[in-house]
C-alpha cells in the first residue's frame, strides 16, 4: 500500500424529494444568487425545474438559467457560461443534470474565479486551486462527479478535438442532492452505458501495480458486484427504486477516490476511450465497454492473478487453480455476455464507428499525449504502437 | 433504502511518516496555539511526539502539553483540558492517540466554544453544532474516531458511574493523520480487541431491518472479511505494514458512516457493552465480543436470513438452504473460534467479570435508558428484561 490523501468533503443528501431541499442547502453554503446549469429540456417537463426553483425561491435566493449542455460537454459552452455568470453576479453554480451538466458546470466555476484561458488549465498549461462554489443534483447514476475531484470537457485546440480532464480537490461539489426517482426516466442505452462507467472507474484504479490494497480491492468488488448485479433490474424494471438507488450510490463511491486508496493508477482505458469519444461524439460508458475486452487480454499475461480474482470474486466464476489464465479468461468472456444482455459494444464496429488507419494513429496519438507517450504507466505500460494495436483488435 | 445524509469532510492523511506533515495541516486550517492532548508517555520515548512538536514549531505555530488520557476516558479530565485551553488561549486542539485520547480532545473542544457544562451534553439535555477546531494523530487501529461524529466519554452523574456519547457531524475531525507505522507497538490485546471494535461498528449497523441496501451491506462484508483475516496477521507479525494498514483504513471506513449509509441502526450491543466498561472498566472491545455471542442467539430467530449471509460472506461457511439457521450458527460458531483465537473473551466470566443479579439489574437500566426503555429498536427491540437476559446468558 502507498501513501495516501482522501478529502471528500461533499455533503450528499440522498433519498426521495431530496431536490426539495436545495434552496436550504445552496442557503447554507452562503449562495445568494444561483446560476443554474442544465441540458435537458426534460427537467421543465418533469416537474423538478419547478420543485427547485421553488426551493431556491422559498428561501429569498435568485437565479438564472442556462442551459444547453450535450454529452462529451463543450468547453465553449461553459466560457459562455462564465460571461453570463460575471454579468449577472453570479456567486453560487447548481448543476442539475449527469456528469455532463456537473463537469460543464465545474469548468463554468473555475472561470469565474480565475483569469486564464481556461483551455489552458484543461491542456495542462497552468494550475488552480480556486473555484466558485457549486453544488448538484445529479440525475442519473454514471460518473460520479457529484462528489469526484475530476472534470472533463471536450475542446478544440489547433483544429483539432480533444477530451480533457483537470483534477484538482476543490472540484469536489460543496453538496450532492441524489434522488434516485429522477433516474427512473434514463432510457435504458444510458442507463447500460451508466452502469458501465460505474464500473470503469473502480477498474481503472483495481488495475494496478501496488501489492496488498485488500480492503481497497474488496470496496472495489463490492461496487463492481453491484454494478453487475444492479443494471439488468434497471433495464427489466426502469421503476425499480432499490436496484436504481444502489447504482446511483455506486456511482458516487465509486469515483469519490475511495476505491483508489493507497494505489497508483492513471485510467489507460478511459485515455483510449476519451479519443472515440472526440473523434465520434459517442456515449462515454459504450466507449469504454468498446475497448476493454482488446485491452483487457492485451495486457492479461502481465498478470494472469489479478484478473483471475476479478473473473472469481466479482463474475462468479469458479478458479481452476492449475490454469489461473483459464480462470481470468472466463472472467473476461463472462463481462462480454454481460455487456451483450445489457446492450452494451464490446468492439468498434458494435460501437458504430469504423476508424481508418490514418485516424487510429491520430486517436493514438492523443491519447498517449498526456502521459508524455506512455499510459497505463502503474499496471501495464503502453506505448502509442500499443494503443494502434489495440485500436485494431478492438475493430 | 431509507434517506440519509453522508458528510465526512475530514481530511485523511494516510501512511508512513504522515504525522511529520502536522504543523503544516494545522496551519491550513488556521491554528496558531495547538493544546496537544495526549495519553500513554511512549509517545515522549518512541520518538513520535518530537516529530509532532518539531513539525508545529517550524511553521511558527505555538504549542502546550496536556496528557493523562486513559482508556474510557473521563469526563473530569476533559474539564480540566477546557480550562487550561481557554486559560492559554488556545485555537486548536491535537489529539494523539487512539479514540480515547481523540473522544477526550472532542470533549474539550465542545468545551472551548460552548457555555454549559459537558455533563448537560453528554446526559441529552442540551445539543449543540459548534466545537473548536480539532484534528487528530491516530495511534492505533479500533475506534475509528479519527473521522467519525462520535464522542464517548465516562462521567458521574448523581453518584453514578456512566458512559455516555454525543454524535453530531460537527466533531468529524478537520484532519486525521494515520500512520501504521504507529500501530506497530500496540500490544495483543490491544490491537485484537480494537480489531473487535472495528467489526462491531460495521456489525451494528449490518443487522438493521432496512430492506434493499446491498451496496452497503457489501462493504461492511469487505470490513469485516477485512478484519477477520487481517487481525491474526498483526498477532503474529506485529510489524507487518500491509496487515497493520489495512485494519487502520478500515477502522475509519467502519465509523465514518459508509457502512450505516440508507439503513437505520442504534447500536444495541455498543449500549450493552458500555455499561460493562463504566461499571468494571474493561477494554472496549473486549466487553463487546464478551456478549456478543449471547446476543446473537437471542435475537438470532427474527434474523436467521440476515445471519446465515453474515456466516456465508464473511465467515466463509457453506449455505445450507434446507436448513439456514444451522448456516448462521455455523458463523457465530465460527466468529467465536476466532475470538478465542486472537485472545478475545466471548463470555462475561472470560472477560474477568462476575456482576450480582443487583449489578446486572442497573447495568441493564442504565443499557436502556437513552432509548426510552428499548434498545435495537431497527432490528430486534430488547426491554430492560431482555438486556438482564443476555447478561445472565453471557456470563
Amino acid at each position: 500500500m502507498i501513501n495516501f490523501e482522501f478529502h471528500n468533503p461533499t455533503k450528499v443528501v440522498f433519498g426521495k424529494k431530496s431536490e426539495s431541499q436545495v434552496g436550504q442547502l445552496i442557503k447554507s453554503f452562503n449562495g445568494n444568487k444561483v446560476l443554474i446549469h442544465y441540458g435537458g429540456n426534460y427537467l421543465f417537463e418533469n416537474g423538478v425545474m419547478d420543485a427547485i426553483t421553488t426551493s431556491i425561491t422559498q428561501e429569498g435566493l435568485e437565479y438564472i438559467l442556462f442551459g444547453g449542455v450535450v454529452p462529451n460537454p463543450r468547453l465553449e459552452l461553459a466560457k459562455e457560461g462564465v460571461e453570463l455568470a460575471k454579468r449577472e453576479k453570479v456567486d453560487f453554480i447548481l448543476a442539475v443534470g449527469g456528469g455532463s451538466a456537473i463537469d460543464s458546470a465545474k469548468a463554468i466555476a473555475y472561470g469565474l474565479v480565475n483569469d486564464f484561458d481556461l483551455e489552458d488549465l484543461f491542456m495542462a498549461k497552468v494550475t488552480t486551486s480556486n473555484i466558485a462554489p457549486i453544488g448538484c443534483i445529479s440525475t442519473i447514476a454514471a460518473t460520479g462527479s457529484e462528489t469526484s475531484n475530476s472534470t472533463v470537457v471536450t475542446l478544440e485546440y489547433n483544429g483539432e478535438v480533444l477530451k480533457r480532464s483537470y483534477n484538482h480537490d476543490c472540484a469536489r461539489p460543496l453538496f450532492a442532492i441524489m434522488n434516485p426517482e429522477l433516474t427512473f426516466s434514463v432510457p435504458p442505452y444510458q442507463s447500460a452505458s451508466g452502469g458501465a462507467d460505474i464500473m470503469f472507474h473502480t477498474m481503472e484504479r483495481y488495475f494496478s501495480n501496488t501489492e496488498d490494497v485488500k480492503l481497497t480491492d474488496k470496496i472495489g468488488e463490492a461496487i463492481l458486484q453491484t454494478v453487475y448485479q444492479e443494471v439488468p433490474k434497471v433495464l427489466t424494471n426502469p421503476n425499480n427504486y432499490e436496484a436504481r438507488a444502489n447504482l446511483m450510490w455506486a456511482g458516487s463511491l465509486s469515483h469519490n477516490g475511495l476505491t483508489g486508496t493507497g494505489r497508483a493508477s492513471d485510467f489507460p482505458v478511459h485515455k483510449i476511450s476519451h479519443e472515440l469519444s472526440a473523434m465520434y461524439d459517442v456515449t462515454h460508458g459504450a466507449s469504454l465497454t468498446a475497448v476493454w475486452g482488446t485491452w483487457s487480454r492485451y495486457v492479461l499475461n502481465n498478470h494472469i492473478n489479478k484478473f483471475a480474482q476479478l473473473a472469481v470474486n466479482v463474475f462468479g466464476i469458479d478458479p481452476n487453480f492449475e490454469d489461473l489464465k483459464e480462470t481470468a479468461l472466463n472472467g473476461i468472456v463472462a463481462w462480454e455476455t454481460w455487456c451483450k444482455d445489457i446492450g452494451m459494444p464490446t468492439s468498434l464496429s458494435e460501437l458504430g464507428v469504423n476508424p481508418t488507419d490514418k485516424e487510429i494513429e491520430e486517436m493514438a496519438n492523443h491519447a498517449v499525449m498526456t502521459g508524455g507517450g506512455t499510459i497505463g504507466k502503474f499496471f501495464k505500460p503502453l506505448s502509442q504502437k500499443d494503443v494502434v494495436n489495440i485500436f485494431n483488435l478492438a475493430m
